[in-house]
């Protein structure tokens, strides 16, 4: 772990642990892990941890250390956690995963990852372990934030920008602005038993390669270079010793040519915890036997490789290979020729400005509208104009208009105001004033008028069981024309924040002061409820009769089928990010149309699950309490204009099996605002040799028009589309019939049918 | 279907149809679903429907029909339903199996299926489509009552225990009390995602074969001829058209000399839901491609089955190995020599008192007493004496004392005095007075007393919003002296019973008097509480702080923490059959000491699911609201007497992989009643090259002891315990260490140690 091998000195400087300096001597330290990482779980903090320009000047020091100092000469390869921004103190923390793939916009975010890798390449770290390309069937699950959404398609679109954007557009992992993606976790992850982190998949070959494994070949094909296996067992073999995985399917049948690396103490829990090995040395012949050829922390490796060697449990030839592998990818990374950063560049790139903007610019892409009964949503801005002007920013007199002159907003919520919990988890510790809240965000979109127009009460807390703040908040709310409402969940892990004082909303130290995360990395939830009493304060504030906006800043869907009926207007928002406050407050007050769409879907109870969009085939339509589908589907979002589509016509109605057709759409903004639109394409084969879902995302377009604006939206037919796993395992076009249809979301849409001719079905 | 075969007319008499006479005369009736069933879906009433004679006189005529009049004089094969005891008019309705797997009790099943062949053969039946051998994973489901529950070795035991009984002791099919056994749903069909019914079932092949096959493979080994098809798909593909497993599993590997039928309209959903089959031809002739030999209904084949060899779409060697195979059986079941049934012997045997005996004690045998806090139960039956007596039967203090001299009792809620909510789907119309209820028992057994003794208010109904029975049954519930508050499901269809008056407990025939159904086939659920107001019921009534007793009647688990939590006795009584009155009450009065245990975990929450307890290794411990552990274990059970477990030993300390060792235990009846215990044994692969369960149930003895009696059992350890698919997806056992553990639940007992030496994994 590269965090234990350095310390803060007395003197302010930081030094080199005699620990790393004879492991390095030794040659035994061929990549860290989290080097430049701090956060509680690694114990580093604002104060003991480094600036940007200290952690280039320690990653220097290091590896000139062990190029001096180490038995080969061989530089280190530096891996860091960049999940949605590099988990270094000073970097920019943008919107988490499932909040990038709402955005539907795979350019925005490759960009977003070029400035990623610049930042973490500028201290040095070489290498990342995202993209995460797992793909989410259960929400209850903790780590359903870390992932795209629940679709495997859009997962592999993003999964190549990912790779693009991370490992740069020449595909140089040598580049000063590049660095090596991992795809993680290989494979099936997100399909754990009932949600619970690192369970088992219960899942056949034909859905892993459909479903799971897609996004994996594609991010390969886009040329990624390192895999990192996934805690879990399929079928009972666990990812970390399946050779059949490894070897057969990523090697062999794709070609892959790079590393593949463990999870984070995954042989340990072949020992203890899956019992498929005896003992560690069992454990590391397996895995390397297996195809993997690096451990995260080395722990094991190091105890145990070489007597495995020795006592013949293992080849030389396989050490030597997996070796082989790394150092080829060391000299890819220009390691050995330029294996030092630039501090002051570091100082430069890491958190600027443009970065900053660009996590701006990704939240406010990233925001799903759910609900907006009444156009309530948005706030005409012209309520909180101190010169008492009617006209909203775009001229526009939709909306909610507060009344003139002395227009009030209360902002309420255990989220309004609470900077880690809008950054979600694999964040690290930020510095005073780094981050925007919503109630930040209000105060500094409204300018001079916010002092007195934006109250705040935080309510409650969005755990345990006070009402102490009720009271407050009811007050608070009842001076306000408008009420937005921060509810939802968090990832934060304690950084010493404190909790919430409920009367004054400030934070405060206490022995419990962990106490809001219910998301993240091992906190998997049997319910998918509010925590804590927040539907209780979101009732209490409706009965006031204002109106109410609820903003859910969370992980997770949130399942609160009062809160969907009764609340007339609800922003999703994910954990957006350091930048979030100031993008939800433009999307309140309308300066961002929102143009997220939900990448998965959410249900209306716990009960309900799985309700993901593409489910196959079968006959049943409901629960005798409530029907199969999803309070809000996949691929839904409202916006503050209107679309129409029309005109759905293909180019040919018949093609081969390797042929292409082109279907098309035309789509027109109907209402009075400049919008985004994402058009999405979902395939259905209508009669199949297996049996395939009602319908599969295929294609999709995000697109901005003017008001009264038409563009015509094209999406190509071919074997993407239309291909599947077919009855031996391979991947097929089969010929017959197959129904297009274009649309707004998964349950909406033109549709058009398409014929295949062929003899028989095509291989690939 | 044979019930359209027939219809009563004008004068009283039973006719053939025009349509049967038809069919039967071109030979296209091969076999008849259904002939003698009556039940809503058939729409045969007890005054349209047969007698037990009328029965038998029926398929005789059809019989004589057929032989005279059909092209090649081939017997009709007669299948009928007996899920828990034969659908028809009269019958003996036994606990359903869910009830039957809480037994723990394969002897009495056994006895019980004797029985069921018995009444069915009487009337010329000479096929069942049981037993139902699903493996239950998700409570939601609606069928989950018409399994024995979720282990697959129990499973297995009941399975056999089925084929022996109703195939009979000499595995003579012409014998004139056996009937074929059909095997059902092949396969995987309690897998399937949600919960809901039909839908795909996500599953690698080394779970399929070791737990969802198991259970065919030891029924077909015990003799089974006859094999139904589940409606699902395993990982896309239909069971229905699933060659591999109908003919490399089924035929190839497990030697299955026998038929299969396809489940009823399974070959219209390939073409219209799950889309495998372009049309009807093509759907039949993949499915006899596959291995199906008869479709249930006959539809489908009836339609195509010819065209398609004509069409070449089918071999004409295709369509006559399936004759064959059905014209095999009916040879053996001796429908060419004995194809006549004796109307005297239905009258005799059908519904007779020795089988209302059996069903008695099978019910008796099959309650689980989940919670008696400070032995709340049994009820003193000195307390409804009239003489005042105090001594109860078994001259035990123990229990609730009633006032003497003036002891009531109340019995309260929708399923106390509910017949058809006591016997779960698959039931025929029965006759008054046929069924006994929990208030009938009481005051059965309560003889003279009970008049002024047992008091009854229904309270609410299973489902529905109306508390207007609140009043009357507190009211009722003031006068008691201990309240048996009688909750949980129905599976009962509209047997135009009507709705429960909830001021008198009558029922009223509505428009909608079809409510109180919540479960059975089609009845699926996303939440796993009481329905309705039945749990606000409870809450009213243990306000009045009197002692209440909890008898769930039900279909599928219920998860209600409030009950768990407070009500100091619950009785889980699932659908325990006509008798099922007397038995409860015998259970409440003392006279019968309730052994049965349960056979699925009962979660704490529907968003705890699965909860199945051989749930393969991993490390995860609990969700943020609750552990992964179910409220009630399974194996769990309780019982007015207590046993202590001494003495855990093996005979030898290791063996050879195709040894065999001999654990035992010490079990002592420690309490002051006479009871029987359920020794479980679990064994736990401690290492393994696939990552096994955490343990699994390998065996079990049910003993009865006196007070103080001690015994001994022994459960031979050898391939069946240690046995598991390996790496390559055979039966392997593995050298290593094993903990066997004897206990009563799935979650206690005593452990030792086995090991297994051997050089590599012994095959089978
Ligand atoms: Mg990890
Ligand atoms: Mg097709
Ligand atoms: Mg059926
Ligand atoms: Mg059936
Ligand atoms: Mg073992």
């Amino acid at each position: 772990f590269g965090w234990t091998c350095y310390t803060r000195q007395a003197d302010g400087t930081v030094a080199l642990t005699d620990s790393f300096k004879r492991r390095a001597a030794a040659g035994g330290v061929g990549s860290l892990y989290g080097t430049l990482r701090a956060d509680p779980w690694t114990g580093v903090t604002l104060e003991t941890g480094l600036s940007p320009a200290e952690g280039a000047q320690l990653v220097n020091e290091m590896q000139a250390y062990a190029l001096e100092h180490g038995r080969h000469g061989i530089p280190i390869l530096f891996g860091e956690e960049c999940s949605h921004g590099h988990m270094a103190i000073g970097a920019t923390v943008f919107p988490v995963p499932i909040s990038i793939g709402s955005m539907w916009n795979p350019d925005l975010y490759r960009e977003l990852c070029r400035a990623v890798a610049l930042e973490t390449r500028s201290q040095g770290g070489a290498a990342t372990y995202s993209p995460v390309l797992d793909v989410v069937r259960d929400p209850r699950w903790g780590r359903t934030e870390e992932c795209y959404g629940e679709d495997p398609y859009l997962t592999s679109v993003l999964g190549r920008a990912a790779v693009e954007g991370l490992q740069g557009p020449s595909g140089d992992l040598g580049a000063d602005d590049a660095i090596l993606a991992t795809l993680k976790h290989f494979a099936a992850y997100g399909s754990s038993e009932g949600g619970r982190n690192s369970a088992p998949v219960h899942m056949g070959p034909r859905e892993l390669h459909e479903i799971d494994l897609l996004p994996f070949r594609h991010a390969v094909d886009a040329g990624a270079r390192s895999v990192m296996t996934a805690y879990n067992e399929i079928d009972g073999v666990p990812c970390t010793t399946n050779r059949h995985l490894l070897q057969d399917i990523l090697r062999d049948a794709w070609g892959f040519d790079g590393f593949v690396i463990t999870d984070c103490g995954a042989l340990g829990l072949l020992t203890a915890g899956q019992n498929t090995a005896e003992d560690g040395a069992e454990a590391s012949a397996q895995a390397l036997r297996a195809g993997v050829d690096m451990e995260m922390s080395g722990e094991m490796f190091d105890r145990h490789l070489l007597s495995a060697v020795h006592s013949g449990r293992l080849g030389e030839a396989d050490v030597d290979l997996a070796v082989r592998r790394v150092l080829e990818l060391k000299f890819e990374l220009d390691l050995f020729e330029r294996p030092f950063a630039d501090p002051d560049r570091a100082r430069q790139v890491i958190g600027s400005g443009k970065h900053r903007e660009l996590a701006r610019r990704a939240a406010a892409q990233s925001l799903v509208l759910l609900k907006n009964d009444g156009g309530v949503l948005p706030l005409a801005r012209s309520a909180f104009d101190s010169s008492g002007g009617r006209a909203g920013l775009d001229g526009s007199s939709a909306g909610t208009d507060l009344p003139e002159g002395f227009g009030r907003i209360a902002v309420i919520g255990p989220n309004a105001d609470a900077p880690y919990n809008q950054l979600g988890d694999y964040t690290s510790p930020q510095p005073d004033g780094a981050i925007t809240t919503v109630l930040g965000g209000l105060r500094a979109a409204l300018g001079d008028a916010a002092g007195e127009r934006v109250l705040h009460a935080p309510g409650c807390r969005i755990r345990g069981e006070s009402r102490e703040g009720f009271p407050a908040a009811l007050a608070c709310a009842e001076q306000a024309d408008a009420i937005v409402l921060v509810l939802g969940g968090s990832s934060a892990r304690d950084f010493g924040e404190g909790t919430i004082d409920l009367q004054t909303g400030a934070s405060v130290v206490t022995g419990d002061s962990w106490n809001d995360m219910e998301c993240g990395e091992g906190i998997d939830r049997s319910t998918l409820n509010l925590a804590g009493v927040q539907l209780e304060l979101a009732q209490e504030i409706h009965k006031l009769g204002k109106p109410v906006i609820v903003v859910y800043i969370n992980g997770r869907p949130i399942a609160e089928p009062w809160i969907a009926e009764h609340i007339p207007a609800i922003l999703e928002a994910w954990y957006p990010g350091q930048e979030g406050g100031h993008a939800i407050a433009d999307a309140l007050l309308g300066d961002v149309n929102p143009s997220g769409r939900l990448t998965l879907g959410i249900p209306k109870h716990v009960g309900q699950l799985p309700v993901y969009h593409y489910k196959r085939r079968t006959r049943g339509k409901r629960y005798l309490e409530d029907d199969f589908e999803a309070q809000y589907p996949f691929g839904f979002g409202l916006s503050y204009t209107s679309f129409d589509y029309s005109n759905i016509r293909l180019d040919r109605s018949s093609i081969e099996a390797d042929g292409q057709a082109v279907v098309s759409v035309d789509i027109r903004n109907t209402g009075s605002r400049a919008g985004e639109e994402v058009a999405q394409l979902y395939v259905s084969d209508l009669a199949a040799s297996v049996v395939r879902p009602e319908k599969m995302l295929k294609g999709f377009r995000k697109i901005a028009l003017e008001p009264g604006q038409s563009r015509t939206v094209f999406f190509p037919i071919g074997r993407e589309q239309l291909e599947f796993v077919g009855p031996d395992l391979t991947w097929i076009v089969e010929p017959g019939n197959f129904r297009l249809t274009v649309g707004p979301s998964s349950v909406e849409g033109l549709s058009i049918e398409l014929a295949v001719h062929a003899d028989k079905p095509a291989a690939r």
